[in-house]
């Protein structure tokens, strides 16, 4: 099944992954519907956690929390499931990748709290709707991420520099692509740098830390944007006695609609 | 020492509150600065609650969240002293209000978490500077409040109705009213309703719940924006065995700036 064949609503598509009928890539399904990266932590780095993403909503845009245990997101999906509705996890054990599985049902317990973070979908369609391309999209790449100088602010146990994500604009569309991505703020919002990478960290903007390459031209300069990979790293880092991830690419995909998201 | 003579920097003024110089109503004390609601509960009260107000910004929007036992808020007042530096403090036990203190110090304890929420002044500072007079303080009164039929989104323990302040505004500027408050998400932002006060379940606009009665004059619409009331209210309600508050009209004046907090 590909992706053009899909059902556009949003619950259908789940229904489909909860069934094990499809299991893809995530970009570009149910157009139009926010979807979010998933963190799943113990209940006692809760706390923490959710307090490092009020400190640092941009790279870690809270949608929704549901409550230690629970696994119905009430507020971005009632009735989904957040054990079977994404098309693949990740498991982390001490902060070390175990193993990847397409349910949570049987390592599920009670002290489990699920973190739905915005991811950069959302103002991506924003700037193609404006007229400004993108690159990578264009190209069939994943979008260049790098690991900058810039520090979060630590909460707790958790702390770590911000990763970010580029893309190459246009001279004559940066105050645009600021526009349109202010206007949402629940899904990484507007640039944090423009222009120098140096000056945010980065060497070589040729040697991206995950994702591709994506060339620059002489007539764009590279704008940033904070990336929903910093709080996933962050958490690591602390090396939680277990935690779950979505699959790379793998979004859960919320009834939510991008525009119910979107100031002014 | 009358408001005239304060200082104008926020850091001088918590000194004198601090060394117990002055101990007065904050309104309009260093101009400009950012004040904050103050609610303080223990730990195991404190991931509820911070989900609670991530799921209820407009009525509850965090400014920081002083991590357990700390007293310093670094992110918005570095050298501050929650325990000392606001004017008078609210002690609850079990819900109920059992008297105020001038300092915290003696009741401290390792697992006090501190919240500091956004209060309306940035907001009606931008009103007044735009042309929009707000009748409550020109006739120094306190601004009308009002509980509402519009449920909070629970967490945890914590759930309850949206209490909001109610100020009259001229027909002829009620969308720049919204205009500018939309700017300041961080302290209550847009209104959440304009022009029927039975609609969201104020039966008498006579008749608030706190604050003042205010008069409505015939060329003007009730606007209603959410109120700082609403998490000390939600907080009370679930009887916390201890809480802390500021005293009515005492906030705490942060470092940061009004404009810090603008959005567009």
């Amino acid at each position: 099944m590909t992706v053009q064949t899909l059902p556009e609503s949003a619950k259908e598509v789940r229904q489909l992954i909860r069934t094990g009928q499809w299991r893809g890539i995530t970009s570009g399904v149910a157009p139009g519907h926010v979807q979010a990266n998933l963190a799943i932590l113990p209940r006692d780095l809760a706390f923490d956690f959710l307090l490092f993403c009020q400190r640092n909503p941009k790279p870690c845009p809270l949608l929704e929390v549901i409550e230690p245990g629970k696994v119905e997101p009430v507020i971005t999906a009632p009735g989904a499931d957040i054990r079977t509705d994404v098309p693949a996890y990740r498991i982390y054990e001490n902060g070390v990748f175990t193993g990847e599985t397409e349910s949570l049902v049987d390592y599920w317990r009670d002290d489990l709290v699920s973190f739905l973070l915005g991811c950069s979908f959302s103002f991506e369609n924003a700037m193609v709707e404006a007229g400004i391309p993108l690159r990578h999209q264009e190209l069939g790449l994943n979008v260049a991420m790098y690991i900058t100088n810039i520090p979060t602010t630590p909460a707790g146990v958790f702390s770590g520099p911000t990763v970010v994500s580029m893309r190459p604009v246009k001279r004559d569309q940066i105050v645009r692509a600021v526009q349109v991505t202010s206007r949402f703020p629940a899904t990484h919002g507007a640039p944090i740098h423009i222009g120098k990478p140096e000056d945010i960290g980065i060497l070589d903007l040729d040697k991206p830390d995950f994702g591709d390459r994506v060339e620059l031209l002489s007539d764009e300069e590279p704008v940033f944007w904070a990336c929903g990979v910093t709080p996933q790293a962050v958490a690591l880092s602390c090396k939680p006695p277990l935690m779950f991830a979505h699959g790379p690419g793998k979004m859960f995909i919320t009834d939510q609609r991008d525009v119910d998201y979107a100031v002014l």
